[in-house]
């Protein structure tokens, strides 16, 4: 028996040894600071867990259509009309199982062997999986500060081959927060066109911005797709719902490989999910989106004053990239260090791309200011 | 934007037309009796929907370990040791979003570009799509009514050429209720074996025998894939949950692919499961089970008093597969004239394969008796 040649490709995520050591340590007793999970602390905003459990009392928990709930789908296409006026009809919209689904049937329906994928470097690891589990060439782009870590049109144009099929960003982005700004994302969106190739942007971290908001690629036009979550606004990880929205024409293709690789999305989130665009629920959204801003105000300063170096500035998301070379050679070696030494655990850059993952660190205001503060003031003491 | 190959051989579930127009027949108020769809009726069984509810009033649905609860991957070995009387360490069972997901693992890290895979047909549709997403070549393996539709020794060392990598089979098998005998199963792993090849078998019906059982295929060793799921027996659809049991020494390949592809299975789903397995959920499942029998006992029958011709008789799941060419010439008409004239849903045998699919049609014995006592008398008056 032998394993796929794609396997070899297919990287696990580093954190998570990190993560297994940082439980060892806590079964121990020892007491471990989380910045290294993408996963926020609170509880499922209330309006959505009474809604789940509401549902729950009549049992039904049958399958729905592949494409998502219909009374799901309007949801989310007034969503997009109310917060960011723009037409989105619900034909366009299918539910999925987390924004992992949506890539999947994104990728699934574009991908070819072969096919060459742009994707931004540093990254979200899964990206580059997802393309190459579908045997394409994920072709990484560098991108650093100076253009806020987002790519360029002039970057992409220089980039894209014979080969190039697709380009896949991501705004807010993972790991370094940062926005693209709506000029950019227009650009990219043009270059892409010109070369009949494929747009997938990411925005699962929108809703999650600070003193900004940013731009749906679904402003630009029909031709574009776009993966969203519940997991990261919404705050409903766990629950496994995500939608990806995608140009009519394609939408009976998405539905095939749906109905073969899913039957459908988790019936009982997509009926909690029902309550997540009501007032009542964005009203504790909104709070929790203000509690996030002040956990990176507090977070971003402390890390500088530490010695780490944030060259743009998270605009979104809950992530601060850091260049970490000043305080360690080794990002790797820091992140086992600061676990060990400190009892902080962050995530070191190797888990993000090839683009000097080694002087890079990505630290999540995922937990409340008081531990991020004691966090900061336990590195403060390793580095004095 | 041109759309990738694959799906030019990726089929829709061709019953979704019919079940299209079954819809737009109830709505204009009409009555259907369904017997097309393959889930059951039942509500999740109680105490299943208790831990759920249980679980929900705490809020917490963050993300599980990529490879599931620990300790519903515990619950999930002592049902084999229960059940079965097979030791099946925890460590080698993956919890996944469904036995879609755990399909999808274990081809993921086998199917390389290019590999044949045998697949009994008629067959479980979405199996060949899955290998063939992964640009593997499914590779149809007829199997007809002398050995009771599933496949002997013979046809699979005959069929296995240079490049087959693989024998994908079922027990009890979708369409046709067929239950493989304990001998062949194991002539079928030694075959695979001696070619180096990968076996996978699909056991989501176990459970839903009558008056027989299904052999595990785990208790042949530990050089098998084995897929189940939460849907059928369990009686858990909506919630898409099941698992894989995999060798021990892939396992860690299956985490990095299920980490990435899935981050983890729906949580609420798991801490729902963890009640699947206690003596009061069995005692409901097994009357259930009790019951599934006496609509098969009524349907069968029933079909072959109509004209329709039963060869093998279903020993488990929820379907009767019957050729039904004395009643018309190609299934896929008879389906529409047993809708539109009977208001008799059920699914044409295209679905399955490429084995004389026009003589044969699927029926579901999904619905309550009385439904299909009325079905049956539907259709006797129409081809009476």
């Amino acid at each position: 028996m032998k394993l796929a040649s794609r396997m070899r490709e297919i990287a696990p995520f580093h954190v998570m040894e990190l993560m297994a050591r940082a439980a060892a340590m806590e079964a121990a007793g020892r007491s471990v600071i989380h910045l290294e999970v993408g996963e926020p602390d609170f509880a499922t905003a209330d309006p959505i867990l009474r809604a789940g459990q509401e549902f729950l009392r009549g049992g039904h928990v049958h399958y729905t259509p592949a494409l998502g709930l219909p009374q799901l789908r309007e949801a989310i296409s007034g969503f997009y009309r109310q917060r960011y006026g723009i037409d989105v009809p619900p034909a366009r919209i299918v539910v999925t199982a987390g924004a992992s689904g949506a890539l999947m049937l994104a990728l699934g329906v574009l991908v070819d062997p072969g096919d060459e994928w742009l994707l931004p470097d540093p990254g979200y690891p899964c990206n580059r999986h997802f393309v190459r589990l579908l045997e394409g060439r994920p072709v990484s782009l560098p991108v650093g500060a100076t253009s806020n870590y987002q790519p360029t049109a002039e970057a992409v144009s220089a980039s894209w081959g014979m080969k190039t099929r697709g380009l896949l960003i991501a705004s807010p982005a993972n790991p370094t927060g940062t926005v693209i700004d709506p000029r950019t994302l227009a650009e990219l969106a043009g270059i892409v066109a010109n070369r009949q190739g494929s747009l997938v942007v990411d925005e699962i971290y929108h809703g999650l911005t600070y003193g900004t908001t940013a731009t749906s690629a679904l402003s630009l036009g029909e031709d574009v797709f776009v993966i969203n979550s519940f997991s990261k606004y919404f705050g409903m990880t766990g629950w496994r719902l995500g939608w990806l929205v995608a140009p009519q024409r394609h939408v009976r293709e998405i539905e095939k490989l749906a109905q073969n690789l899913y039957i459908a999305p988790s019936t009982l989130a997509q009926q909690a999910a029902l309550a997540a665009f009501s007032p009542e629920t964005i009203a504790v959204l909104e709070e929790r989106r203000r509690e996030f801003e002040a956990r990176r105000d507090l977070l971003l300063p402390g890390l500088e004053q530490l010695g780490f170096r944030i060259a743009a500035k998270p605009q979104g998301a809950f992530y601060v990239y850091a260049d970490s070379s000043e305080l360690g050679a080794d990002s790797q070696v820091l992140a086992e260090r600061l676990l060990d030494e400190a009892g902080v655990a962050a995530t070191p850059g190797l888990d993000f791309g090839d683009n000097a993952p080694r002087h890079h660190m990505r630290f999540a205001y995922t937990v409340e200011r008081g531990r991020l503060a004691e966090g900061l003031e336990r590195m403060r003491k390793l580095f004095a």
